[in-house]
């Protein structure tokens, strides 16, 4: 008998009872039934707690470094075994090609998750974000913006197509946001999801209930959700606007995020005329997003955007490139180039989508389609034209598989109406060598789109194509493109926390930051370059003895270092800039003297520092003036996989009045123990 | 016969045909008849298309900086006439505080924004998201998100509780954004509205387009809103959770914005017994909280969470500060602290909402309510005691009004289940001298609430308050407070812009930001220090000799300096630091020798260093190495109020073998023309 697929709840592995039939999965060339799934009799509700109370509580016992190390684990672990869903993966229509998008991009969005969330967010659960805002003059009362973990679970609706990288790409910033997920993939290619979600479990890396997995139907989802809670979706816009209308989402505060499939253009330039480099580009991408997955991608070009001049060679250049290169068959074969659709009846879908754009004024112009009776769910590529490019169906309608349509433009602006009609879409690419053309369809064109991407003879070769998002890049666009937004780095972090607006006297700040505020309290009981990681404490201060800066000081540091702007060596030319009294000191000749005020010389704890944020000379220094620098330890930021860890120091230099001279954040690394650890 | 108002449409002023009766709007406190209000045959749907295309245009044909200076000059213009909306202020029912609040309040949001928006967005119509993204080694595909105006109109739809600052908070970030605005006062006070942006019409300052006012509903407004139109809605949950459900938003595209009024909480910390000053604090904010206004504010407290053993004191002295401070009345008589609700009509619902907190277990134990057969809008304060804290009218049922509950805990956690059980805040206060209480509460509620605000001895004096959104800070919260968010600075600029992933060469990130990526062209023309903003390009470049550093320059600098750090002055210690090979440079020694190599001394229109960005030591230099800069100019921001700019400068110093020793930005001051300017 069939297998059945297994969800995984509550941290162990469920199976529908023997008399759940279930739905068929079929393998996509061959119709084979793969497996079946079902998740009648599964307790969703129950699932949706457990997150809610066993993830949340192991979650949130991790820091956002925490969490980015066991993604990276996790990706080494799945890495280990990625032939097994090589394997499923071609079951589902792909080839080795698409297989590699979906298994090793999917791996890759954890490797760049776990990099970006050690490097560009704190070793700790609370994100700042934004500057101090000083809302009293005396600087006892502050302002700032902090993210905290939204208290829910993060359910996610993932489509057929990727069946790993869908799931993981919403897995890895929800993980590192510290909320629990549970995966709910399409049905086509569930088998694969299960997979993926076994070697995960038995990799024994996930924290409890941070990760379940429903193989089988959702429907009631949103009756079971509340506020604090995410439902993230990829599918179809229609489904989309189905979900958003629940309750739920409408009055209860469900956050709910689509990314659906839209109608994306990719535009040719007036100056790519055929023989250049942006020509050849345009056509290698063309044919690569119509066949690449079968053309099931959201992100593929639906729409070819021409100048009326080039339609011709584009039609001609495309037919050949498709003849030259593209055989369509089942993935296993030797030889193939293009799989199969996920399935019959998706087949049946594209065939019907054709239909509509030949009502609606199209020609196929390059391929008739493979007999819809065949076995396997086959479609060859195919390029449509529409004479009117103001045809409402080809900016309106989706053939979910290899199929493109080319319409004409005469202007810029035209090229930019014909995108923006689209109604919003994920990605728009244009191929041009001429920055002025760019320039001008992004500034009209960029507000209709989540991404655009401009080839040229320069990245025609590095670039990542049309149709891949990226994990550092912003996947998602306005409109009909579902109105969400995911990944672009710890920006899709941020989706599943919440801002809030803090405002408190420094102490008060500093204790729900954990980062020191101007105003809270400081402890200069010993120089705290000498105290390793393990002891330093946010507020440990060293103050400065002062130093005069000399005339002598000045005209040395002018001569050695060989800055001789006159602000430093003329006193009438100093004199008559906007800024300065008279000569006055480098600012460079501050910071270090600086440095020499507040070093620590013999070897300790502090190993280097390894550079300075937020540099700003507010006071010029005469000569005969003195400064004093204070140095406070302001964040500590513990590495998790070295012997030691970053410490940013708030610096103020002050002179002798009291004035603030200079500010700036000095970053070093510091030793966790009083060892100096190797590198 | 009662003035109707007029709307203003089309740039020009518009009133409804005489026959029209409308709607009559009454002094608060006399119940006179005001004005009348009617949109009757008013072309919204036109206002909306000439907001889109006159008002787009307008705007983007300004920077964010030409836009801001605009804010600044309305700001002057609406105080130079602001006695004449404190006049019509006090017919809402208004204190002079309460019209403080909203009058200067507007106004400050004006200033504020103005500030912002040259202090934090570049002078340009584009606005960048975060950094370069590299996606190819080579440096030819590179990614950088962006930030484009929406193309639409921004309708905003207020409450009738601040008519001048719920306006003009909604405006500045929209204006500044590049959105063109339509206002939509509610009926009470709608005359103050109007007031408002004639005043702002007359100073002549508005771009065409830029602002229109619709005096009488919108009524159909998503009928005619589509892709690239917001709207920002200010009022009750009920209201918004209809607007929402409109195929417009659902599936059209169309932004919808919602901030409600909330069950707000304000949480007294167990340290804070009577006789402390945070005690003190609390009373006296929540009286002030429970009067401005008289209580018809979404930022009110309206639950009052307290330790069981301090509920009688609390309740006792909120009733001796009512008696003491509290005069209710014609806010134009002398004496009067506390003016009359916006009309009869919200004094009938605040009783409605009052008697509904009784029947779910409230009593009331301050205040028994005026008499509802009085000619104003009068009501006296009036404070609740639950003693179940459970239950659920005082965590759903809003009295918007002059009305607050108090309820009690045991312990922290209790404390934070309680205020989570509002549903979602716009803001919660707690006051408390024990930052671990505070640090807890915060991280079990940040979560549930726009703003959270601390208050205790420090900033007792110096707090704006729980009830006062700061245009700095986001006003907003999820769940019951509408899920949107405003304020907060540039943040809610971005609500009116598009981010979109851009990936390509260099050469076409530059076209497109107009910021210099590495890896464009550079010009070494002329040293860049000896042009003029009026001549300089992004893209302008000096690059230095090279520089031997001896080890006398690194032994008389650490003498000089006083930096004596043992990796530069002792070899065996160095050598044993997992980061050096062995004696080096002083990080500050490179910073110093980098700006002689690339200074021009003469005076030139370079006035001044004023601070470095980003600096990060990369590559350790020895010894023997020799050092270049390259400096390029990367972004021209000139200031519209002076006769000088500001340059950024992509520094980068590499060493003899080319490999990059220290990346950092410079920023400078530069002259616009080549004359000196006076400051």
């Amino acid at each position: 008998m069939t297998r059945t697929l297994q969800s995984y709840v509550h941290d162990a592995w469920w199976t529908p009872a023997d008399d759940v039939s279930g739905t068929e999965v079929r393998d996509a060339s061959t119709g084979e039934v793969v497996a079946r799934v079902s998740s009648e009799g599964l307790d969703l509700a129950g699932a949706m707690d457990f997150a809610r109370t066993t993830g949340q509580t192991s979650l949130g016992a991790l820091t956002f470094h925490q969490r980015a190390v066991i993604l990276k684990q996790l990706a080494l672990a799945l890495t280990d075994r990625k032939r097994e869903l090589y394997a499923l993966s071609s079951r589902t229509g792909a080839t080795k090609g698409d297989s590699w998008v979906d298994v090793d991009g999917g791996i890759g969005v954890l490797f760049t998750y776990s990099g970006k969330g050690r490097r560009e967010l704190p070793n700790a659960r609370v994100q700042l974000d934004g500057p101090v805002e000083v809302l009293a003059k005396d600087g006892s009362f502050l302002g700032r913006h902090i993210r905290t973990t939204l208290p829910g679970v993060a359910v996610q609706i993932n489509a057929f197509n990727f069946p790993v990288w869908g799931a993981l790409e919403k897995f890895a910033p929800t993980f590192l946001a510290g909320m629990p997920t549970i995966v709910k993939p399409a049905t086509p290619g569930a088998y694969l999801a299960e997979h993926l979600v076994r070697i995960m479990v038995e990799s024994e890396l996930l924290p409890a209930g941070s990760l379940q997995l429903v193989s089988g139907s959702v429907r009631h989802v949103f009756d079971h959700a509340r506020l604090g809670d995410v439902v993230s979706f990829t599918g179809s816009a229609s489904t989309a606007d189905q979900l958003r209308r629940h309750d739920a989402v409408q009055t209860g505060g469900v956050i709910f995020n689509a990314e659906t499939d839209s109608i994306n253009a990719s535009v040719l330039g007036p100056d790519a005329v055929e023989g250049t480099p942006e020509f050849d580009a345009y056509v290698r991408q063309l044919v690569t997003e119509m066949t690449s997955k079968a053309g099931q991608k959201c992100t593929a070009i639906r729409r070819a955007i021409v100048p009326a001049a080039s339609a011709e060679a584009i039609v001609a250049a495309v037919e050949s490139r498709i003849a030259e290169k593209i055989v369509v068959g089942d993935p296993r074969e030797e030889g193939v180039t293009m799989g199969a659709l996920a399935s019959a009846e998706q087949r049946a879908e594209v065939f019907r989508q054709v239909q509509r754009l030949v009502d609606g004024g199209g020609r196929v112009v390059v391929g008739a389609g493979q007999d819809p009776e065949a076995d396997g769910a086959f479609a060859d590529p195919m390029l449509l034209r529409f004479d009117d490019p103001a045809a409402p169906r080809v900016h309106d309608t989706e053939a979910f598989g290899p199929v493109s349509s080319v319409i004409t433009y005469e202007t810029p602006a035209q090229a930019a109406d014909l995108v923006v009609r689209g109604g919003g879409s994920l990605v728009t690419s244009v191929a041009s060598a001429d920055p002025q053309f760019v320039a001008e369809l992004t500034r009209r064109t960029a507000a209709a789109n989540g991404r655009i991407l401009v080839l040229d003879r320069v990245d025609a070769r590095s670039s990542t194509g049309h149709g891949s998002p990226l994990p550092m890049l912003v996947h998602g666009g306005p409109g009909r493109a579902g109105g969400g937004e995911e990944l672009g780095g710890v920006r899709s972090v941020f989706h599943y926390m919440q801002r809030t607006a803090i405002q408190g006297s420094p102490e008060m700040l500093t204790a729900i930051t954990g980062v020191w505020h101007a105003g809270a309290d400081t402890r200069d009981d010993q120089h705290p370059f000498r105290k390793p990681l393990q002891d330093l404490r946010i507020g440990d201060r060293v103050v400065s003895e002062e130093r005069e800066i000399t005339l002598d000081d000045i005209a040395h540091f002018a001569q050695f270092t060989g800055d001789t702007f006159y602000a430093h060596t003329d006193e009438e030319a100093a004199a008559a800039n906007p800024f300065f009294p008279g000569r006055v000191a480098h600012g460079y000749l501050l910071l270090s003297f600086a440095a020499g005020l507040f070093v620590s010389p013999e070897p300790g704890p502090v190993l280097a520092n390894y550079g300075l944020e937020s540099l700003r000379f507010v006071t010029p220094v005469s000569p005969g003036d003195r400064i004093r620098v204070a140095l406070t330890a302001k964040e500590i930021i513990p590495r998790e996989t070295h012997d030691y860890g970053e410490v940013h120091w708030d610096a103020v230099l002050t002179n002798q009045e009291g004035e603030t001279v200079a500010t700036y954040d000095v970053l070093t690394l510091v030793s966790k123990t009083p060892e100096i650890p190797a590198e």
